[in-house]
């Protein structure tokens, strides 16, 4: 598909520029201009593949197109429990409520599940995921079957998943589809036995990849590793060598600074999921402290059992708002940085440089904020106005890999919502019903 | 008009009441039936008023109404300043941005400003708004004028508004359109003098009224009041008098074991602006101990300047998640207390009896939530899904003394919002362009 934006407002994250008025072009799956639109005539005689034929012109009326939100830390397949065992501790809630539940589930049902979260996503202007959930092939599958882009994170531990699952996984979603990737990862340091730590630090550097993991969620968490390996679980991974190549530390909400030190050093991405930590009452991530020292600050939904929903919205309210207030400083965290982590962060950690900003040779994957909704009113200070007064009922229009997915409230993924809903209802009945 | 809404998930709000399959029938501006329209027939012959002849027949489609949200804390007319002044401490934020502006507003300018706040109400399922601002007739003339339910909420001090004025609101608004009723208000201890603070109580033992304030917000709004009188701006509003009959204190983040005391034994509502809080960096107010020391606690949004939006699932979601965090205590606050406050301690904080449940007799204050979106599937726990997982994007329809002024995205207003954003553009680009 051909399809030129016009009449819009553009966001595109590139470095210190301000937002303009002008359009975007989308051959397939590619951006090929982005614009104030006075230089097309030189940019379709410098290069003669580029036409303005179109099948498809739309008039963004003034509204704002910028590059998709990155959820880099989800667990889709957790939408069956949502509103399932709310207002539990976490250790609580994981063992007693979720595990069990878990056990049950197969990969089909994770498929399905997937599904129901890749609407949701579409709602909130999410154009990639890191997924970290039991069914790497499932999870694949419906992403394909939805046009959804996804980095497949491992969730080795004890109990599930291997290291050679790891392996395959890497080398299957190499090739497997353009919208797929795999990064290996662990559940959790308190999940794996040092042997499997070790062997998936073998593993890591046989591959040279990055690896993440859930990262000092809790103090609980914290404390017991120190007690374990005499070292934060920051310190201990490291030092097992699992984060020679970066990685990401999901959470990061108890981490000192020398915790700190070590993810800005190695490259480590910290994902903040802030719905889910005061939800789960974990607590409230050092931002502030993170970016000082230079860590890579991303951020992520968590699954919708611990938050309920997939609205990076709310994160980015959350992400400045609990700041301000951790810090006692209305002026922690600014809107334009919140934006950064939930775009160009975001693409960074999930390993994705080709879908980060919006410019030519990028990768289509935008999104449409309606700004004439009274919530955007009056436009005078648009990106702040996403950060602090967005919602989901902003979402216009979330294109992916060049393909507009969700627009003016209707999707276009292949199936009817409420198919989908039939066969999630189907499998609530059968697990939690 | 004659309404009949079928085919619905109900929750009345009515204490204990369960989510039930049903119908809801509107006459004029009352509800005349809430039931699972068994027992129609015998309603009907009972009431020889009450026909099967319908207006308007609305296919619910399974979604959830309930009780339309109260938002009890907002000062609309702000509009002008959303994402004007991001990033600043509130006592800077509020003088040396916020006050310098309004100085340049006029009536007529808050009018429309307030018009815009009320779309953006309708969006959020808000039926009735506390409405604290400058000029209480032109608040009134737009509520009037767009349908929405409004008490007008004084806010005296030192520098604007006066006794006389809240003596001639009392009296106005007491007939002037059932849509509208007054309470005097003082905007706080710390911009009142003593004396005018006397004038107030007597005008409040006159009438026998509530009183509304801004009320320990911050340390320094505390710390100051005690160093002024010896006591906490709680305790020192009571011993003037203010609360003899009742009244709401706005924040209440900083309040004392004795404060919530006070505020139980007279009837005070505490009203929680969580949103306003993080963002100013004020604090997180002590909602738990507030509602074991038999508080009544309200939701608001606080004004869109210090918010940045007029979104009462934010809100909700934001009372219980800071909440579970500043316990520690993952099961602080369930999601049903929250729809509690946000519907009827709200309409109990606004003295508005005949609007907090959906019953028969009740006027009719109600919004559809849309069950058919992805965040609300699947449907294990609806209640939950609203507080959790509900945004904006939710709201199908509100209704407003019996009149549907906003349905699917398109607005019932008398007017075009792209009109009010015009109207709005021209006092902005006048004040702060």
């Amino acid at each position: 598909m051909k399809i030129r934006l016009y009449n819009a407002r553009i966001l595109t994250m590139q470095q210190d520029e301000e937002i303009f008025h002008g359009e975007v072009w989308i051959y397939g799956e590619r951006i090929v201009y982005v614009g104030d639109g006075t230089d097309t005539e030189e940019v379709c005689n410098r290069n003669n593949t580029i036409g303005k034929i179109w099948d498809r012109e739309i008039d963004c009326q003034g509204n704002l197109l910028m590059p998709g939100f990155k959820d880099v830390h989800t667990h889709s397949g957790m939408t069956l429990l949502r509103s399932y065992a709310d207002d539990l501790p976490l250790h609580d809630w994981l063992n007693k409520q979720i595990f069990p539940v878990e056990a049950k589930m197969t990969g089909e049902d994770i498929r399905i599940l997937t599904k129901l979260a890749i609407l949701e996503y579409l709602t909130s202007g999410i154009t990639a995921i890191g997924d970290m959930y039991l069914t790497p092939h499932t999870i694949a599958e419906a992403c394909k079957e939805m046009g959804m882009r996804c980095v497949i994170i491992g969730t080795l531990n004890n109990y599930v998943q291997s290291v050679k699952l790891q392996e395959e996984c890497i080398l299957r979603y190499r090739e497997d589809d353009p919208l797929l990737s795999f990064i290996p990862g662990i559940h959790a340091e308190y999940t794996c036995s040092k042997e499997l730590l070790k062997d998936m630090a073998e593993l890591v550097h046989t591959y040279k990849t990055p690896v993440f993991t859930h990262l000092s969620e809790t103090e609980k968490e914290v404390r017991e590793c120190q007690e374990r390996y005499g070292m934060t679980p920051v310190a201990f991974l490291e030092q097992m060598g699992l984060f020679d190549y970066g990685g990401a530390g999901h959470h990061c909400v108890y981490v000192t600074k020398e915790d700190m030190q070590i993810l800005a050093r190695k490259g480590v991405s910290a994902v903040t999921n802030p719905a889910s930590n005061l939800k789960l009452a974990s607590g409230v991530a050092p931002i502030t402290e993170l970016w000082k020292a230079g860590v890579n600050i991303a951020i992520g939904t968590d699954g919708p059992a611990s938050n309920n929903c997939l609205d990076m919205f709310r994160e980015m309210f959350l992400v400045t708002g609990l700041a301000k207030m951790r810090e006692h400083d209305a002026a922690a965290v600014k809107a334009g940085e919140v934006l950064q982590m939930a775009t160009v962060n975001g693409a960074k950690a999930l390993q994705l440089a080709d879908v980060d900003v919006l410019a030519e040779g990028k990768l289509a994957d935008m999104i449409m904020i309606d700004l004439h909704q009274p919530n955007m009113q009056p436009l005078q200070n648009i990106a702040n106005n996403v950060v602090y007064s967005g919602s989901k009922q902003n979402v216009k229009m979330t294109m992916i890999h060049g393909k507009i997915l969700y627009e003016n409230g209707i999707f276009s993924v292949g199936e009817e919502p409420e198919a989908i809903y039939a066969q999630v209802y189907k499998i609530q009945k059968r697990i939690t019903g």
